[in-house]
């Protein structure tokens, strides 16, 4: 299957860790998100002992939230000693509300506003990736203003593209995101920081996008931040400690994705950060990476129920379902391809060619096109793979549907992490 | 301007009905919805006064409130006596909440659950848009048990591409809606619905897509549906009451868009429609037509702070703002167009060339491109225009933002109809 955590029961259903799913649908209702809390571990702890053994001591990993983000997620990376990235307040106000210690948590965003800068010096977020001009000063001054010195990164622009979804593409020198080094306004920015007097300046950061499956794109960045940090200690003197990578390796949707070895991309590219290093006649930066996708993806499993399955003679056949871009709009905004499957006959062939649609008042509502599927009817269960990644994070409630609710499977015994939204959450900022 | 009720004051200011958004900016907080309520009442009564008076009595426009949904707006368009369409059980809830009487109250959906249809009917819904076999089915065996007749329409594909974007054409016979004529499956569709003792067939339904800036693909789709009217009457000896030819009409966005004349269009129609059922030897059927975006659209404005401005030499300039894709996902999704500009130097000369980029962390999370915009700097409010469609029905929290408020504006003066959202309102539901 196209995740560790999914088999087939002796009843032909489709289990997540070992838990029926047809079960999961009976007890909680659908749609439901379920994720598998070993999953997650397992996959915090190859990031953060790789990163350890390859990179060396203080080397380490953040989970990158805005892929998943509730209060039981925070108490769960938490507890495997990982490191966060938040995006938003939001964000930290869910990790600060789940006891996560937030001087591990590193704080992005091309937009930060004042007040979230008093928010998040108030919760006592550990970093501040400087995107901006404008955040820098107002940085500054909030630091100044209690008398503290403030750690911080400055998000940089290498240039790069990896060869993704123009959407998910983040590193190249046109991006709303940082500063170019191609324009030596990355270069200003820096002085500017290194004069900044509440400010530590301790390193360096960028991102170059999603759904990468090879290191070379990420060894080239680091080929190129390297250089850029011999030119700043050439210019201001300073040597940088840190070197953060950003995020991106891939996950497999379906099955003509690649899959990778995370601990063998940490290991090589390790190999290969050392000899740029070495060659630029550096000392080592502790190296960080954001892990988002690649922590949770594979742990989700959606689940729906069937509610028509409409043959268009001549055309093409439509499985409607109980959800749909509310839930998960990854198909809407970026064609992203899913492997589905009927939960309680996950064992029969796939013998009916179909569009899974969503039940949205909206074309575009849809959730996968001309797939292969077992024979679907009105009440059967369908399952949506590797959904633990911008699924729950993005949801909305168009069309005034309630979010489902997260309920995460450890060790067979299933748990709800996020409550169903009910029909009175949804008006309860109305007046 | 784009829409009737902005304008700009002494100061250089932006106003919505004649009330400074600047002000408005300061009193309620970015990011702000603001509706203008004068324009949503008009838009009502000019549906509701040109159907009357050019289809005849008994012709009525439903407010498809999938567009925008919360208690207040089913209140004011409840004042103005306009009919709804509900999409989803939260709506049903929302507008039964807001004391809307639901016998105008008609239910559209691909896929209504057993539960979705037993709440329809507590609610006292006037009428079903059945779309599928399965829910024929579920909903005769669940009005027999109440002892009741429901009024149905049937949702039928007339095979009509009204060359939109293909995201909003749901009238094409390959789609996720109804049941198409050309197959013969709406037929039997029709014969199996005339069979349902518990039921009412009373009319048939067709939409055709969105953002329709002439009458000729209405009456292309009428007179397809007249010519089925007659079938069925003549294959089953039922003549249907109801025609609902569903909602589309557009509306402008930006200054190259169409401005159409909807009472123009609707006697327009109206003068086709009783050229062809004359041809038919049909009598008039009652018409009703679900206009959404016009109702709302051009009533609402968003406004933003600008958190910074990037000038990337050689490349774009990207304005930051504290909102972006998660209460408008329209550009991410779409590609949709705005009008655009600093509402507090609205005088000004559009002098920079520039990008809106939203502050989630992520490429996609654009308002627009390269458009003309005055100069830009932290600080500054911006307003997005015709926003009132679409937008806060379509919101999430990616990125744990916060949903904004929605502030009305009545005769000058501002009211919050859904207040801001917490950042504890993000974790009620977390366990």
């Amino acid at each position: 299957m196209i995740a560790k955590c999914l088999d087939i029961n002796e009843k032909g259903h489709l289990t997540v860790s070992g838990v029926d799913t047809v079960d999961i649908a009976r007890e909680f209702g659908t749609p439901t998100y379920i994720l598998d809390e070993n999953t997650i571990r397992e996959n915090c702890r190859v990031y953060i002992d790789s990163m350890k053994k390859y990179f060396g001591e203080g080397s380490f990993p953040l989970f990158a939230s805005k892929a998943l983000s509730f209060t039981e997620i925070y108490r769960i990376v938490a507890s495997e000693g990982m490191g966060i990235d938040c995006v938003s307040p939001g964000e930290i106000h869910t990790a600060y509300k789940a006891g996560y210690p937030m001087e591990k948590a590193y704080f992005h965003g091309n937009n930060k506003t004042d007040a979230d800068i008093e928010m998040a010096l108030d919760a006592g977020v550990g970093c501040f990736v400087v995107d901006n001009r404008e955040e820098l000063v107002s940085l500054n001054a909030a630091a100044g203003k209690r008398g503290m010195i403030q750690k911080i990164l400055l998000r940089i622009s290498p240039g790069i593209d990896p060869h993704t979804h123009r959407k998910v593409v983040t590193g190249s020198v046109d991006s709303k995101f940082g500063t170019a080094i191609e324009t030596g306004q990355a270069m200003e920015m820096v002085k500017a920081a290194a004069e900044c007097k509440n400010l530590h300046f301790a390193g360096i950061h960028c991102h170059i996008g999603s759904q990468i499956f090879d290191i070379d794109p990420f060894v080239s960045a680091a080929d190129i931040m390297f250089r850029f940090i011999k030119d700043i200690k050439n210019e201001t003197g300073v040597e940088l400690e840190e070197l953060n990578l950003g995020g991106g390796l891939g996950v497999p949707y379906v099955d003509t994705d690649p899959v990778i070895d995370y601990e063998d991309c940490i290991r090589r590219m390790a190999e290969q950060l050392r000899k740029t290093g070495e060659s630029f006649g550096l000392k080592m930066p502790k190296i960080i990476l954001e892990p988002g996708r690649s922590i949770v993806a594979a742990a989700g499993v959606t689940l729906y129920t069937v509610g028509s399955f409409k043959n268009i003679t001549g055309y093409k056949s439509y499985v409607s379902i109980d959800g749909g871009m509310p839930d998960n709009p990854r198909y809407a905004l970026y064609n992203s391809q899913y492997t589905i499957l009927v939960a309680n006959k996950a064992n029969e062939e796939r013998t009916v060619k179909c569009t899974i649609a969503g039940r949205c008042c909206e074309s575009g509502d849809l959730i996968a096109e001309d797939i292969m599927l077992q024979t679907a009817e009105r009440g059967d269960i369908l399952a949506v793979l590797v959904t633990g990644a911008y699924n729950y994070s993005m949801a909305s409630n168009y069309n005034k549907i309630p979010r489902p609710p997260v309920v995460i499977i450890k060790d067979g015994v299933p748990r709800v992490a996020v409550k169903r939204e009910t029909f009175d959450d949804l008006v309860r900022n109305d007046i």
